[in-house]
């Protein structure tokens, strides 16, 4: 049956864009964090929205599930299917424009990557307000479908945000939502704020309508070595007051900056050693360097004789500055295959979270077999948004136990299991620590409203027990 | 039936929250433009959470259909029920806290005012970065439900973007969404944001998680004289480039700006007259007024022998400036009862919409039958959204042929009917203009999905063939 819906597909997209060939299906049907790998009857890789319905109309009369794929750069397995399934890669649907530099939009087709939207913009003087580390490969189609977040929510918010409105197809290939090239339009439910997030089990969204924002020429950048987590959510809530126009407020814990130090062999930023650091983001080089250090004067920070600084305002010392929070997952990579985790907890119990989660990961009992040593902490992240990313290294690679026992520890923090990489399919057995019976059956309506076989994804919702394929 | 309803309420909120007096009831029933009146069983006011969800579960028991109500200044009948509807208000749901200024949160329930939020806010250095002119009584609950814009979209979206999460109770007063406290959380279909411009159909809100921002001590403001539309959308484009945090960007044409010099006996900003005016707003007064004095220097606007402009970075001369667009409504109001529009379209066909729409009023061939005047169009409004407020004076109030006329123009320009007030029962039967049968077969199967029965709210949807109530 695969080899003549195979025939069918080639019939709409073309031989070269339907891949059966188990060396090539292998590349997108494996996460890119190597722990997931899953299965496939093939590939189809649509050029446009026509193709995209005709192929969506093909695969429901065959009856298979359909899982919708951008860049692949997701950490929780959502685009990873399960054999027998049709991958629906959105790689060739790449047209960007018109722009509309009155309205601050962007049209775009969901396989966009962000690098090639925010190349199409820069000579605009715009740019898509999301940056995340994945940018050289991750999709706005996957980046809306997860609702991504990245270093400047704080000022610009999350995807939701940004996605005015999609064009998406139902799973049968009708369609399901229309753009409309407006800022504003109240007319009716928004099923694309409902799309955003859905991790591709509502819709497959074709092409979406972005808001972008004037591109800042440069930038003022300060390093803060603090005694401790609390001083920097402290030191936060007075900057956030001081200075409206605060871009980025990151937290790099004293292991993750000591990593970063040997794995890049750039030299410590500050003079001396500090449990906690946050890095602090203006526009406008000198004139916002003036005013981050005003605001910091005024907090009573710079006479703090517990704090260091570090600051720049020029392209080259703003990057170096930015090197040691960029720089924190590489170097994380560099001592071995970590456990990660996307947490948010509220601010006010950040300190006491990050003290408990590190006491529960040095005190965990086993061990990563391969290094013999015991597992090592290392806490970053959103400080504003209380995102923290939680990595672990010199943990045992397949201990599930200790993932559940970190996101649980979250959730009694009044913590989210996901704050921006979404459940998919590896957190979807602990979508319970975060909702309630009564919200995961108003999901499960939705879903069946719009996907009533239950066709579209394998993210989100437990539809079936299984946990890890392949 | 109702008294035996009305009497088990009463056990619920206490008899003086249950009203069924008409002279009472009549302000919850009619609208504030005055142009709609409903009827209803009884309206219910409940004190918080518990007490909104055993009324709900009566009123479920009873079978009746619940209309919620917030402030009840909608513009377009969202909120006007019909008789044996039970009105639920929110407005006793007023308690306000925590702000949280790390993360940039405040939480408030459903029935606090505009005005009382930002009071509250104050003293923290904070707002909601949403304002307009019904912050006296309009409810956070009630902006949620629609959408609302107002005049800061341009920089700061819409309330779908401040509004983190929610507490909402199904029409059987079950818990439909919970909120969590946090900025950032992936954890399933955002039934907040689905939420969120239901016009109450889908759920019950009873408490919001908001982003707030931090408050500017104080503004500068150019107004400029241009020779048209098309000039300011221009203009327009050339600044939201130069000037990446442009707060605000309003378009005021020249019939405006006549009625509102005739109605308050202001002086006119500008030494001559001119066919449209731009209002651009920056924060921090006098270093926001020479970024905006540079940016317009650069853009050649300041040399341009057509252009007239005034400028305010001081409390007083800000608030006068304003005062030539904020003081529109009330100048249309004090010269007759106006049609009133709340449009979108393209910036790029905003120039052409004006004056094809502008031709249509002038040539409509009815007139008031109270003037004998002809119908005069003002056309104002937030141009980087491309929202305009169209108002026309002159015309027959019952004359609902012209209002289906405009709605039609702005769809055939791409346009949207109802930009940010929402399509209540006023555009119901237009929302086809704007949404295609697939959309809304979903709309109505996402509504299914979340009240089954169809017992929640009487906007949006065309469940009924009514078009104007009473």
């Amino acid at each position: 049956m695969t080899q003549a819906l195979a025939e069918r597909l080639a019939g709409v997209v073309g031989p070269d864009h339907v891949l059966v060939d188990p060396a090539v299906v292998e590349g997108y049907v494996r996460d890119w964090t190597g722990r997931w790998r899953g299965d496939c009857a093939l590939v189809v890789r649509p050029a446009d929205e026509g193709q995209t319905a005709a192929v969506l109309a093909e695969v429901a009369a065959a009856g298979l599930r359909v899982v919708v794929q951008g860049g692949n750069t997701g950490l929780v397995a959502g685009g990873v299917p399960e054999a027998g399934d049709v991958l629906l890669s959105t790689t060739r649907l790449t047209r960007i424009g018109p722009v509309n530099p009155v309205a601050g939009t962007v049209v775009a087709e969901a396989g966009v990557t962000l690098a090639a939207l925010q190349d199409f913009l820069r000579p605009h003087g715009l740019e898509l307000p999301v940056d995340l580390a994945a940018r050289e490969s991750c999709t706005v189609g996957g980046m809306a479908a997860t609702n991504a977040g990245g270093i400047r929510v704080l000022q610009q918010g999350m995807m939701r945000s940004q996605v005015l409105s999609v064009d998406a197809l139902t799973v049968d290939g009708r369609p399901l939502v229309r753009m409309h090239p407006l800022v504003k339009d109240n007319t009716g439910y928004s099923l694309s704020a409902l799309l955003v997030g859905s991790e591709g089990t509502l819709g497959v969204i074709t092409r979406l309508l972005l808001r972008v924002v004037a591109r800042s020429a440069s930038r003022a950048v300060v390093l803060l070595g603090l005694p401790g987590v609390q001083a920097a959510v402290d030191v936060l809530a007075e900057m956030r007051v001081r200075v409206p126009q605060l871009r980025a407020a990151e937290l790099v814990d004293d292991a993750c900056l000591r990593l970063v130090l040997a794995a890049t062999g750039e030299p410590d930023p500050l003079p001396r050693r500090h449990p906690a650091h946050l890095v602090l983001e203006l526009a406008d080089g000198p004139a916002g360097l003036d005013r981050l250090l005003t605001a910091l004067a005024g907090a009573g920070v710079t006479d703090d004789p517990l704090i260091d600084l570090a600051a720049a305002d020029d392209a080259a010392g703003v990057r170096r500055l930015w090197g040691y929070r960029d720089r924190i997952t590489e170097s994380v990579s560099a001592f071995g295959v970590p456990h990660k985790f996307d947490l948010s907890v509220p601010a006010a119990r950040t300190a006491e979270f990050v003290e408990r989660c590190g006491a529960l990961v040095r005190e965990w009992p086993t061990r990563d077999p391969l290094s013999g040593r015991s597992p090592r902490p290392f806490f970053f992240g959103h400080l504003g948004d209380g995102n923290v990313h939680v990595n672990i290294l010199d943990a045992d690679p397949r201990d599930d136990a200790l993932d559940d026992a970190v996101l649980t520890l979250a959730a009694q923090h009044d913590g989210s299991i996901s704050a921006e990489h979404g459940i998919g399919r590896a957190k979807a057995h602990l979508l319970r620590l975060n909702r309630t019976g009564d919200e995961v059956a108003a999901m499960l309506a939705v879903k069946r409203a719009l996907d009533p076989d239950g066709r579209l994804g394998r993210a989100l919702l437990p539809f079936d027990g299984a946990r890890r394929p392949g």
